[in-house]
């Protein structure tokens, strides 16, 4: 129902129960694609598991943790996008993201992100927005990069992928620095 | 963050933490004139109380049992609208609603109501809204009569409001009559 | 252990866990029956569900909210009676109330409604009872007109009946207008 | 509403919210009789300490892992008796009670327990009922005694009262023992 | 991690999730041995049960009701002992024990019963320690004994043991009898 | 009670409720000089804080998801010091410590966090442990690095101190890189 509009062809809907088969279905097209770099897809292999994540979702949102939506590209979910944990004592938050594989290359992630961003300095009146992701995820750390985050160090080993671990690169934006 | 747009004008935004401090001062100008027709003017003097109320609204909205919205008139809350009661074993749901006294006038809520009556029908797919007014609140009475709701009987008295009660009449449409 | 005598004949009981096998019993003998106009004949297939609901019912009777009893008639296990849902703030109560088949036809229920509202308006001290049946369940129908209440509505497709809706009227009474 | 019947003049009910002020002023007026015994008198002396224990005892009721109930003489709250503590696995249950001031000389705690350990073995289903009372408390010593219980053993400095430890009795009666 | 050292040989270590396949190995060795006076064998002939066993206990801990202890002898898990149920009002503590049968008739217990009584009298600043044995169990009756421990009573039919009822004899000792 | 012993002088001690004192004490000692470095002195100032946040350290501790243990230094309490947050996905972990002012100088906190560090590896069996200093706390930095970890990067305004933010440096050492 409660949808932040991006542009024409993107918007942001905070994620509700009745989405559970259509994320469900789009990891299921996209599972070889998303496990590269993406450590729940072994878990997900049931429509349970979307609704229990579902669940959890909505329950870090009534408690101001988590915020996570469904990115709608021309009204279809093409992805999940949101900001994974809150700390409203520091005031930094961090964003979080995954895309399909067939709505690549269309820029979608990094308007998202950037909407994501602006709405954390104009409305939540953060001061931090970092994004973490895996060092050798070109395409992913293209996204921060063409936000102006800055690099702020690579956290060796940081998480373990299904048999190996990988190293993250941490980018921040301050809100000083931020000119939507 | 998450709205859900009605018309150029008007919008329903999903409450948030942040919204307090401004329910608070629209039910402040408001209290003599709410307090005619709604119960819990006397036990929201304080912050406090609109703090509990969207904590509450959060957890029954990521229980799927409520969904409590802030109505936005050219980007300025005037009202609380939404979902009081899901029941969707019987696919029927309640609407409840108030509206600030300086904003009367304006059929904002009838435009509210005719949005939260189609979105029940198109995309919650249940079967049926009701909505309860006050027998003598003839002002409310005259929402869901515009929207050409039945008039399905008169609960005798169904509430207590501070020294007396007061008779209800339950409105109804289900989804074959509605044409949004 | 704890009764409320109706007559010679007749008490309630507040459920306990070890009517739970006598329950299920009794529904099992009554189920096309009671499939007639209850919801929940399909999902009680299980002793378990029995155990579940008793559970629910003494934690609701723990909290206020409700209370539920077995209908003992010459000591014997024939029905449920009880409060559904108290209404603390509006003084109003819901009662329902099922009988097993083979008990029928002894103005069993009839005296169960009787006391259970005698009760509400002499000990509980709330100012309304309310009773609602399907239309067309004149059976049922016959016990709160028997009683005096006061039909004060037809609710359309109120519930769902496995496979199609059922309207509800709504009867009444109120606490000036009865006298046990 | 629940009454357990146990002659003419007495019954025990099934403790009620609506109870909490007969209690407390039942409390008030033997204060100091009942503190001579009881540890609970200091904190005790606000009314929500009773709605507290009443809410404790509703719950531990709906759990079974206790029943509190108050005495009716002749329609009068007159003290409190009950199951404190039911242990399923073993079959135990232990009986505590108390009695205003007032009342005390009618043999009513003696009745009380001997109907409260009736329905352990009749109802329950348990094997053995123990009440623990204090060495020096000739008087509460008498109830066990008088039904039949073996003294199994003197618990010393088993409870703490105020400023001083007290030693405790134990009494028991198995199923086999008793004939009601 | 967390170590109570009691001799060179012996100490006591805060149960962790880790110990939950050494626990259940050691009490599959010992199955027919320890089945003899504990009731739960044939409730924890799966690993889960180990790891809900530790979930209880760590919760125990965290909320200061008992503490639960592996017991180490050179280094390796050998059984089990603590403070069953803590009574902070009464200052009252229980002890509770066992070892696997290869590690019987080194005087394990009674050096870990002593222990566990020193620290109660020394640092948890309570007044009484309390060891129930079941009458029969000669062996473990020996620790309480050994350690000056008072016999207080013999509770009849305490406890039930997969088919048949064995009495409890309760040792105490005071904090003013004790010296470590 | 449970110790991990680190030598002669040093051992860690987990948290209990009876340190509340103590350590409520250590920290009124030293609050001007905590302040510099630590978010939580204003919120600390009355000995119940101390009580709330015993109570979540054992609430973390029994759900495996922290360790916070008390640092005796020659059996007295110094400081606090442990695992903040536990990854078990990604088996990570982050160190926490602080000292009192009295106590610095005598290279007590690299010991301790060479203890914490060799128990990850020796006995949790996790990949990583991290931590994190702000940038312009020379001495807290001088741990990490005496320890051999890796300077990881740099965040910047990470935290938020009464009145401005700092940032800070992310110290990291790998299982592989570590010989306690």
């Amino acid at each position: 129902m409660f949808v932040h509009k991006i542009d024409e062809d993107l918007s942001l809907k905070l994620i509700e129960y009745r989405d559970a088969q259509n994320i469900f279905n789009l990891i299921n097209n996209s599972r070889a694609y998303l496990r590269e770099w993406l450590p729940w897809l072994d878990s997900t292999t049931k429509l349970e598991a979307q609704v229990d994540y579902i669940k959890a979702s909505l329950d870090g949102f009534s408690k101001r943790k988590s915020i996570n939506t469904v990115i709608l590209f021309q009204n279809q979910i093409v992805g999940i996008a949101g900001y994974n944990e809150i700390n409203w004592s520091n005031k930094t938050v961090y964003i979080g993201y995954w895309l399909s594989e067939e709505f690549q290359g269309k820029r979608i992630m990094t308007r998202v992100a950037k909407a994501l961003t602006n709405y954390v300095f104009t409305d939540l009146a953060l001061n931090k927005v970092e994004i973490r992701v895996a060092t050798s995820n070109i395409k992913s750390r293209g996204i921060p990069e063409r936000l102006g985050f800055t690099n702020e160090g690579c956290i060796r080993q940081a998480e373990w992928l299904y048999d190996h671990y990988v190293d993250h690169v941490v980018y921040g934006v301050l809100a000083n620095e931020w000119s939507s």
